[in-house]
């Protein structure tokens, strides 16, 4: 199944090259960076743009100020940049206020963040909801430092303004939906920001590219207010139309293929999440909904109650790179990310393929009359015929096909070809 | 439980008498040798038989033309039979056709068939809705023949006729039916066919030997068409009235005892076999409905959907005899048909015996004042008295008696004698 | 949780001290042990006291006798006492007929009863429905016995009389009520009876000290026949208002904590009394309704149907020293009982704290700005968050707090300080 549609698979080099545009900007909850990236995003395919301004009441949480940044570094006495901004964007703590100082070491450190136990990658911090500022070092580059005095400059503003959110809607033959949902406020962070981007992008294309059975919407959110902004102004029709929903995270690295369950954990989406995980490749790791930390964490909260689920590569917080300036674009590759695509394409075909198949006849129909049989009965079946009555035995009108192929020990992707070949014989019918 | 009713017990002795009288006969789907066979049988108990003709259609099947055979061979050139239908009914492929040739042994090879692996045995092969022909032969035969040309003689016709089933109804006194099927299709075989319809003959016997609660229904069928055919003539009447069925098949050997579960897997026929099931001495097997390959096929489809499970004791296809002339009368014993009759009779005694029972006081009653205790309470009981408690406070008249056995971790047929001394002391009720 | 309502605790000197008061009452089904007993516990809690006259009908069972007893020994011809009723009351078969006789060592051994693998042990036997008589002691006095006559002397007396048992009533909020019941038929045994009712009365006594959400019920019966009898007073109240119930017995010992499953086995009860069972230190035992052996036998049989489960340190039956005198005040420590008082305290508490949040806001609320979270955003929570987030996501309206701890895999009673702060905080409701 997985690579039976040549047409609809898209390669990781293309993946991978959208991913390195993105990867300089720098992204943050609100601003320009976000702006830049959804406008790039809108190049595969069209968006429709919300900008909730500053202030606006979301549920339990008020849009922030809009947050800009020219420049920051630190530079010694002698006006030489120990930590600059314009050589990596992580060096500045998301959301840090303006600042223009001179400071002893000493009174600088407060502002300094560094990982001892990771002495060359960059930490990424952010300060969304409480005024401050600082620096993300290395710790090589932290113990370094030496001197009187440093100049700390931060040449950012908080000002009224805006956050952004997009969506992209795809009408199908029903008006039920699949929601898919990936954010868009990390700087520049390959895997556990821009896979997710990158492979909705991609998975909007292809699902624009033929007819489907379901309405397929896609947001492109800031994680946390932005999907809070985003429920808030979609709540009543994501509650009634939504059948299944996937968070997409962490989709680039090719080190494994993961799942966090929703909160009830048996829903369709958790189903068909679950069964085709069991297709891919060792090491694969189902977690259960404690283990959730992105957007899953407003979709399935008890007031929104969505059947969601994410789809990961290596879960977040579960490879050493996570927040870190190692997340980069040689972590993320172009085989994890076309991983990371035939992951989500494979959730959606099945989804659109299952329906509750029923028998057309009593008892087992006569196979070989139709040339599904082969002629001297030696009491044993091969196995594909094995598989054509299993699905037929089962055919009971109550039993959709992902719990057919539970029951007959197969996979449901493994099945597709079969039911095809039933219902075009006349066996079958939904 | 097993044997306290001697006066029930049919010896092996007897049972296999019937099963070497029937074994020399050739049967098939239809044909003279299912009719003799069902005439011996109705020597035990009466049948009601049932002609379907030719080119009737049975759901998405069709009576086959009936076949008969008076003698079917291979000589050489010097008149010698090499392959003689006469010395084993196995020799020929089922419904052969009619042939007389002459042919070099190049051209002879694709009508032969043997086992490679198992050089002594005659396969068992059949092509009942593809007209062709072919001889069965062993490996050694096989590799024996050598000449330049052979005759390939089978005496057979295919004929306009009909398609031999047989019932036997037992009424009992409640209308609610416990069905019971075997197949009559195979020639000389003695597991894999024989065993069935003796136990269910004389399973029959022993049920016309006393009032029954329920009705009783036994079914003797060429399988997979004749099944069919029979459930298209009774099945409003077994969806009506069926509670719990079992195909009877693979009762002779002295291995193993196993079921197989019906589709749903957890119908009153899988709760009593299972139960049983656990009563008899290791190796026992419990498999899933994927291990099907009888007639369950058929009624447990989702157009039937009738509660049956399999009875067996080594289960077709798991013995090295299966299909072969090695499954013969030294294969099948009087020990082991006995066994299978036992674990047939048991399933039978457990429905009529199965009730939910509800205690007739609240809270424990008395059991001193009633003979069913000892004098000095030593504050833990014996084993009986702690069984009497436990059916009695699981008597909640919502559980019946194979769930209070799971509950309290017995058999249930070993519960059968305690319930009989409290319904007898009117602590439980009905 | 378990110590932080300093006031309510009771030390377990002050429990033992009862229990020592208590010990040397010669208790039996009726009779005036009991009185006493019950006389000394309304020294802690009121007492509803409640007589029922020999010879009233009980269910299946009849009120037997009143039992009294003045002396019982066993001399020599000597005139020495060779087992001697005022040295332990558990030398007497309870419920012994009187006797004055002269016999032979022979005609005695049938009346003695001994352990001869607990040598130095007297075991604890009654004869409560059959009319007899009979002494207990160690197997080490019984093999000492030599002479030629031995004067057997039991003062005791059968006549008309009642069964005494004794409720507390503790009116709540509301009439739904909690259950709880221990019994007081045992002679000198320190677990296996007065661990049981000495935890009641103070854990009554606690009740009482300050409002409580549900009504709380305290029967102190004889076991058995008294709780049947208190059935048969109270069971249309019970079976209206119960809505779980705990069955206190062996709450003494230091060497384990244990419960026993009520009949339907998934009951409030029950799972209160698991998840406080999983906070205690290792060894636990969870056991199955099997194990019952107490009054849960009368309150959880099907015309009863109570939601009991039976709360111990060591059960009965499970500990070398049952039902023998060794069963005595070195073997129940103050700590036990402690340990035993604060097991069923942490069951009430839960059960009067247990309800079903249900989260005020859409999405997870933002804790910053209630001081429930801190500055740096690190990407992964502190444990405190994590807990705080875990409950809010769970609290649907649908789940109360027992499954919500069980779904987050943490204690319900760690839980409830959290859940505390929560509701004080408005994020989550009833």
């Amino acid at each position: 199944m997985t690579d039976h549609r040549p047409d609809s698979s898209v390669s990781g080099t293309t993946l991978h090259a959208l991913l390195a545009d993105l990867f300089p900007i720098c992204r943050s909850l609100t601003g320009e960076g976000v702006r830049k990236t959804l406008a790039r995003i809108g190049d595969i395919i069209p968006l429709d743009l919300h900008e909730i301004p500053t202030g606006t009441e979301v549920f339990d949480w008020t849009i922030p100020k809009e947050w800009g940044i020219q420049d920051a570094y630190i530079e010694d006495g002698s006006g030489r940049r120990l930590v600059d901004f314009r050589e990596n964007n992580l060096h500045v703590v998301g959301y840090s206020a303006p600042v223009d100082e001179w400071l002893t070491l000493d009174a600088l450190q407060p502002h300094l963040h560094s990982l001892p136990e990771k002495p060359d990658a960059i930490p990424f911090l952010t300060s969304y909801y409480k005024e401050s500022w600082g620096f993300c070092l290395t710790h090589r580059q932290r113990a370094a430092l030496a001197g009187d005095r440093f100049h700390a400059v931060i040449k950012s503003e908080l000002k009224d303004g805006s956050l952004t959110l997009a969506e992209c809607l795809i009408p199908g033959e029903t008006g039920d939906e699949i929601f898919l949902s990936t954010y868009i406020c990390h700087p520049s962070m390959a895997n556990n920001e821009l896979s997710g981007p990158v492979v909705a992008a991609f998975i909007g294309q292809w699902l624009r590219s033929a007819p489907r059975r379901f309405t397929y919407r896609i947001a492109f959110v800031p994680e946390t207010i932005g999907a809070l902004a985003y429920l808030s102004l979609r709540i009543v029709r994501l509650k009634k139309n939504v059948i299944a929903g996937f968070v997409l995270s962490c989709l680039g690295d090719d080190r494994a293929h993961s799942m966090i369950a929703s909160r009830r954990g048996n829903t369709l989406a958790d189903r068909i999440a679950s069964a085709v995980l069991a297709t891919r490749p060792d090491p694969r790791r189902a977690y259960s909904f404690l283990a959730r930390g992105s957007d899953e964490r407003q979709y399935c909260s008890p007031g929104a109650d969505l059947p969601m689920v994410v789809l990961c590569r290596s879960r977040f917080g579960d490879y050493p790179e996570y927040h870190t300036s190692l997340d980069n674009l040689d972590l993320v590759t172009p085989a994890g990310l076309e991983g990371g695509f035939r992951f989500v394409r494979d959730c959606i075909e099945l989804a659109e393929q299952n329906f509750k198949p029923r028998a057309t006849c009593t008892g087992e129909p006569q196979l070989g009359k139709r040339g599904l049989y082969h002629q001297l009965s030696t009491g044993f079946l091969a196995d594909d015929i094995r598989t054509i009555k299993n699905v037929l035995v089962y055919a009971d009108g109550e039993t959709d096909l992902i719990e057919i192929a539970r029951l007959i020990e197969a996979s449901p992707l493994a099945l597709l070809p079969v039911v095809a070949r039933l219902r075009a014989a006349g066996l079958i019918e939904p």
